[in-house]
């Protein structure tokens, strides 16, 4: 990477570049579950800090085929952002329903430093922020985890809770089988009790941890009530954008409620079933000791998860710090370099 | 690149990428003064279907040290994002000022389709988009161009003009004499008969249309009322964010006033120094014959352009169909290929 000096350090006039090829790499390097558990360890430190984070509303463009969106976000030293989709009707074309890239820039000098990936990226920081939640709401003896919606981000889920929480039982359902028998395909190597079962209420059953991660746009309840039993942590990521929830209304008046950021959460979160006050608890309170989190054995807790921009960058910086570590960074040729900065046509001729 | 089939035609598997390597390439092989006239007819007719694009506000991130931004827009088929940072201190750091890249995104199913460079691009499509104006607005017989500030958009002004509006003599002033001659090195192959001023008064003398390309981040008065004489067509780039002017605030009580897009230009514009409901024109009406233009060859006419996201949509959109057609294209390997959508963990074991 060619590099100029500056006066405290060194300018890059690349940008180092994540590929899908090389998070492929990263994560055989570093192993998933590893990287998992340091993403859950960066993303509690970073919650700690809530208030050091500069949060703007997303850019959200919609059509009638779906949404594309940019989410930013800052701390003292770096601007993000990351660029994401949602086509459900992708899948009908062969085409995958997301796509994600996300980049950082230096914010002393404006520079990007960092460009990559975020498809798989985004798949880990959930697993990554779900995981943080449930070290600090999930009862301490919790071992069996039933995820329903065996889709994109079921194996994700399975490994950062069975790493990084000790979880050692796992129970599946999804309504097509098909996305079940993936997933034991792909976690058969792991040493996890895997049970696939055959409805909602099967899979919940025993469980202690209740992930849902399912995929339908509509207001759902893929998980009852009746589901639902003193103990348990609820993990629910699928309700991610308005008129898309997956919880009867029922179990939001049984649990304590915890979220990533209200304003966001009351609007896409499952909480957009509840009144507007309904109260809830801000996971970053928890975090820094100003909420005892789960308060009994016997508490339903909730994290209602919706997915933060704070969540990408420190995934990203994440990323950053790993891939120039390992070297499997590459090198974007995006920047103009600055014999003259006055002489950008110079830069055309040269 | 791998492509892949959908119903309706290709999808790419990777991202179509424009480095600062290949814009140089691309120049060298089509010809900037080509492209600029090219960016410019494009431009024209975007302008004339101007209530076609969905116009976001910018997304600002403000620091001690300068600022960062997004700029989204959308079209019918596509959304587009750049980011530009602007930081006045990196000059004494060896380090550009500014740094921008962008993207497009195909609105159909959300996939990312180019990421460009954006510094160079910027320079290109603010010079196309002056000449736009200046071909609706600046008298006919207009052979004689002052420009003040000879910095990074200078010599991108002068082929702009040359090429477009027929310019055949080209006055400079710069407050750093080294600039001027950096300009008088870059187009000595040019033909134009260049004059080196030694004040903006000299400058503007004789001259039909003055630009004004400035960097001083403060209420200047580069160009007073006295320089300014009936007939000319002033193009006013450098008031382009609140605090920064360039014009003697009478002269715009003089001008016939043209903005690209009224609400931001209230704010970063020159006509921040008048009340909020000075009679401005749109230059898309003149664009699309809802204005006449300039009325007389007395008329003073200026355009006080700050930069909006849709020229740099037609930037990214053209340099994506010349690059594509060139094969100066390179391929980012950022999207995941679609064996299963629902399997982004198989991707990782791939």
């Amino acid at each position: 990477m060619t590099v100029f000096q500056r006066n405290e350090g060194a300018v890059q006039s690349t940008v180092p570049y994540l590929s899908v090829a090389g998070l492929r790499d990263l994560v055989g390097t570093v192993g998933l579950p590893t990287m998992l558990c340091a993403l859950a360890d960066r993303m509690s430190t970073a919650f700690t800090h809530w208030d050091a984070y500069a949060k703007s509303p997303r850019v959200t463009h919609e059509t009638a085929s779906g949404f594309v969106e940019l989410m930013p976000v800052a701390d003292a030293q770096t601007f993000a952002f990351k660029y994401v989709n949602c086509h459900p009707g992708n899948t009908a074309l062969g085409v995958p329903t997301v796509a994600g890239f996300g980049a950082m820039m230096d914010l002393e000098t404006g520079r990007p430093i960092f460009l990559s990936e975020m498809t798989v990226l985004t798949a880990m920081r959930t697993a990554a922020t779900s995981l943080m939640a449930a070290r600090a709401l999930a009862r301490q003896d919790a071992r069996t985890l039933a995820i329903i919606g065996n889709g994109a981000q079921c194996e994700f889920q399975a490994l950062a809770f069975q790493h990084g929480l000790g979880i050692d039982a796992l129970r599946l359902y999804d309504i097509d089988p098909a996305a079940t028998a993936k997933v034991q395909r792909n976690l058969a190597w792991t040493g996890l009790d895997i049970t696939a079962c055959t409805s909602a209420a099967e899979a919940a059953e025993g469980a202690d941890i209740v992930t849902t991660c399912t995929a339908d746009l509509r207001n759902a309840r893929v998980l009852t009530d009746a589901m639902v039993v003193p103990g348990m942590h609820l993990n629910a990521l699928g309700g991610d954008c308005a008129g898309k929830t997956e919880l009867d209304p029922a179990i939001l008046h049984r649990a304590e409620i915890f979220v990533e950021f209200p304003p966001q959460t009351r609007v896409e979160g499952e909480i957009q079933q509840l009144a507007p006050d309904h109260p809830v608890t801000e996971l970053c309170d928890v975090l820094r000791g100003a909420h005892q989190g789960r308060g009994s054995a016997e508490d339903i807790t909730l994290f209602d998860s919706v997915g933060f921009a704070v969540e990408d960058l420190i995934a990203l910086s994440y990323c950053r710090d790993m891939a120039m570590e390992t070297g499997l960074c590459g090198d974007l040729d995006l920047l103009v370099s600055p014999n003259d900065c006055r002489d950008l046509f110079g830069v055309l001729a040269s």
